[in-house]
């Protein structure tokens, strides 16, 4: 299978008790372990030990972490990522707490991915024997795990032709400037390695850039009531509730206490690689992001973290 | 990646006027071949040829075809098929209209498997450029697509290592007799090779039996809705709505005018092989089956076609 | 407006600190005093001092409280109710904590009522200066208050009379064995003063017994999510989430740890009284109750309180 | 019971065609007469003949009906009226198609208020006779009827004195610059006579202006739907779906093609006159009337009819 997920995102935030209190206390996320400076987190439906790091200092990405299905995965995207060009390492076991051993690369657009085979194992929170179908006792907006993220890049189409060389992704949907020439530029992608509508996007911006962290819910029920959650909670949103036309996801996009934005998604389709991509003009952007307000807000296309 | 999907159920029915009308008007199918007597339908979200096709004269399967990725899947799980002990036929192309050639054989629970790598591309209702969020006309329910397919079997386990073998399939859940022991009985297992929760499923039973098709609805508000059209429709439900403990999806299992078991089903979580099987308990099966009432209803043991 | 709504309803439970259990932490509904072997409790949406009333010894109902707009109209309605026919006695302050003066009848079923123009203010849980959309900390299913009552009768057209002429009450729907005749066998009968759709229901059945007591909630995705938790404080669901036909509520019935059953009751239409009243026959009785399932429980006719 | 309900929105459009596309095709309204230039509409669940009523010629309002229980309801508000100081005037049966005689007066804001105690009854669109839930086959957002009406005025306290004094309404919220002054400067209030969360609000604002016309909906998946249909009928969306902090309801605010103001509204809590009164301070006005964004946008203060 390759890779399976986005496993974790590491992120910065100026103020770690701050960014605690919205990932624990809005969110709802499980703290799994305070170490050197960093928490760990995940959502209560998630097994592997973290799928949020923190760390305090700025703003923006530190790094992705990929998890492969099998150990050999890492030689196999190693020796494809060589082939592409990308100057790859091999990261030890540890270096990462409860993560295995696994390789670190910069992609063309300045961020640090990292690919792993491992995890410790410590289960979702409602266990594996006769489990109930949710937490009894959810906090806040309780969403489940990591679902996405979208990244800025100067060059989308390298982008997409590294995640789809290197670690076998594909195109669900692209906005590009002319539907049918092979050579159009492309704005904006959308990858995935399975049938999760997008592990990663990829939009024209200046590198190195975090646009958004997803995570998970349920259905437009959850994603009204996460929003509702949030003004109690005063979470700046910066648009949503609402649905987006590309994956056709049900969204609310805010911001955590240092300004890194985040998402919570819910809805979209299945993908599959026998799926034809969807493709979106440029005029058609704006409904393609905020189907319902058919206008950009001058915020989605200038902060980014 | 093998196996994408159940790509087609075909069944039979009593009467075929009947069985249109239930298929097209109430679920909302698009009919797209009338051909020798058989009719063949596609889900609006859906963009191969066909992916149920009903054919007159009783009730119960004719056979499933399962897609796969590339023509060579087609050879690898032929040779791991005869491994296993099957008797493995080539099918050609055009024994299915619009299909491209594969193999062919029947399961030890006696079931007739396909598997072929191409259909005929349709393309969704909405189109790959700049769609729209779904079709403006949906007609009845407006399922999307077929989603799953559950079957009986007098020998579960051995089901559960064919498709594991075979297939490459994985078992997301289980119901087993004891939950830490190797040897236990399995009764029924639901099974998948990629993030759909099941593609199949497989329950302790008469051989040769189907127990229902179900179709995709995206959350608890669309099933609610379904259930309120099947009333209007005079379609006799079984059961729901409500939730499956087991796969935690949303849920009406209905009848189609031959009695057939049909069910819409939504929600339910992504599935990983990384995810620990989820195990249940043969005394909490009501529970893991019918999750709001923890009661079987005698039906759904005794009632298959 | 003269009755306001059903302010109180008062039952007997078997075991008070397990209807304390449900009724606190399953339904989320707060305690607002502890005295003589009573408990009080009111929903955070409701702002006068209890609702409901839980007292040790047996189960069904003591009494049921009407709150009327204005302390003249305690005096209009005690006239009325002489002039039905009923013996009216007075009740004082104070007989009830926290509740105002007024009167006291048993109806034709053999129900006791208490007509009152006045509770101790409490407030609801979110404030009335700014308030937030809902309490940020819901207990279990949180519902937000009382919605009405369901009580069985002999004569359900005598209880109608009553209502109407006392209460100023109208059907909002009716079971009536013609549907054009003036003199048809009343066998079920919803009834309402103002817009809420019925405050009370009386069904032919046992004099003196309770069938539900029903408790609000928003839509048809709380009553999902409430089922899912009653499942997971092991609260027997009798039948749901379902709709009725009539009212076109959606609902589910359970039990309280003493065999009362309770409702959760969402959506429905807004009556009006020059709305014309709907009318079911007998033969559609059962869809009119299960809108989904089409026949009748055994329970829903047998077992009440 | 006075004041049932606000029956009728008579207002202007630009081009009747288009208009009738937008009402009928995308709200999904029934067209009940076209005569003299006129277009009357209901909803499928309303039982009198109409409840829109739209003519070419500009934009904005022309007149509201408010509908009473009784004929002598009218004669009880034409002496108060005039007690206000109105010049309440009389209207003849037919003045109004299918509309009884009633009265006519000029409103301290000045817009045109007609009060009449009948319509011709059309019955709704399910029926009353073991009736479905909604009828099968809705149009467009299938709006089941009219809800309520925004109004600007230069002075809002006068409105909701008139509007408690003439036509026994309270107020269920208020925007006023010190809760708990009495003399304080009322910004905003919504009122009604009933359990409606409002009927009518008014807003500081030009005299005679519509803000906008209401259309009811279930829930919060119905609104979500309604703006998924307007993107596809391209109907420029104001703001939403997202929910007021006033009234609690979820909304869309979006425009007709002549520029007319509309909304759907689902939710909101029942209204009771013993309920207090909830206030916002102006600081909160944001919040309360975008309750997830928590800003204004520019429109909702300078966009008007």
């Amino acid at each position: 299978m390759g890779i399976l997920r986005m496993g974790y995102a590491h992120i910065r935030v100026t103020d770690l008790a701050e960014a605690k209190a919205h990932y624990a206390n809005t969110l709802g996320l499980y703290e799994t372990l305070d170490q050197d400076g960093k928490l760990y987190f995940k959502g209560w439906d998630e097994w592997d030990h973290h799928s949020l790091v923190i760390e305090e200092g700025g703003v923006g990405l530190v790094k992705f972490g990929f998890k492969v299905e099998k150990a050999e995965d890492i030689d196999e995207i190693e020796k494809k990522g060589q082939q592409f060009g990308l100057t790859v390492e091999r990261m030890s076991k540890g270096e990462n707490p409860e993560v295995s051993d696994g390789i670190r690369f910069t992609t063309p657009s300045d961020h640090v991915f990292e690919v792993y085979h491992d995890q410790t194992l410590i289960g979702t929170e409602v266990g594996t024997h006769n489990p109930e179908a949710f937490p009894r006792h959810l906090v806040g907006v309780g969403v489940p795990g990591l679902d996405h993220s979208l990244i800025l890049a100067e060059d989308v189409r390298t982008m997409e032709n590294m995640l789809t060389n290197v670690f076998g992704f594909y195109a669900t949907e692209r906005v590009q400037t002319d539907l049918n020439d092979d050579d159009a530029h492309y704005i904006a992608t959308w990858m995935t390695s399975n049938n999760q509508i997008h592990q990663i996007a990829v939009l024209e911006g200046p590198q190195s850039k975090l646009h958004h962290v997803a995570f998970k819910l349920q259905d437009w029920a959850e994603v009204g009531h996460a929003g509702d959650i949030m003004v109690m909670d005063d979470v700046p949103i910066d648009i949503g509730p609402t649905r987006h036309g590309i994956t056709r996801g049900q969204t609310i996009y805010f911001f955590d206490p240092s300004g890194n934005r985040n998402e919570v998604f819910a809805g979209g389709y299945l993908a599959y690689p026998d799926r034809p991509t969807v493709k979106w003009t440029p005029d058609q952007i704006a409904r393609g992001i905020f189907y319902h307000a058919r206008e950009m807000n001058e915020r989605f296309t200038t902060v980014s973290t």
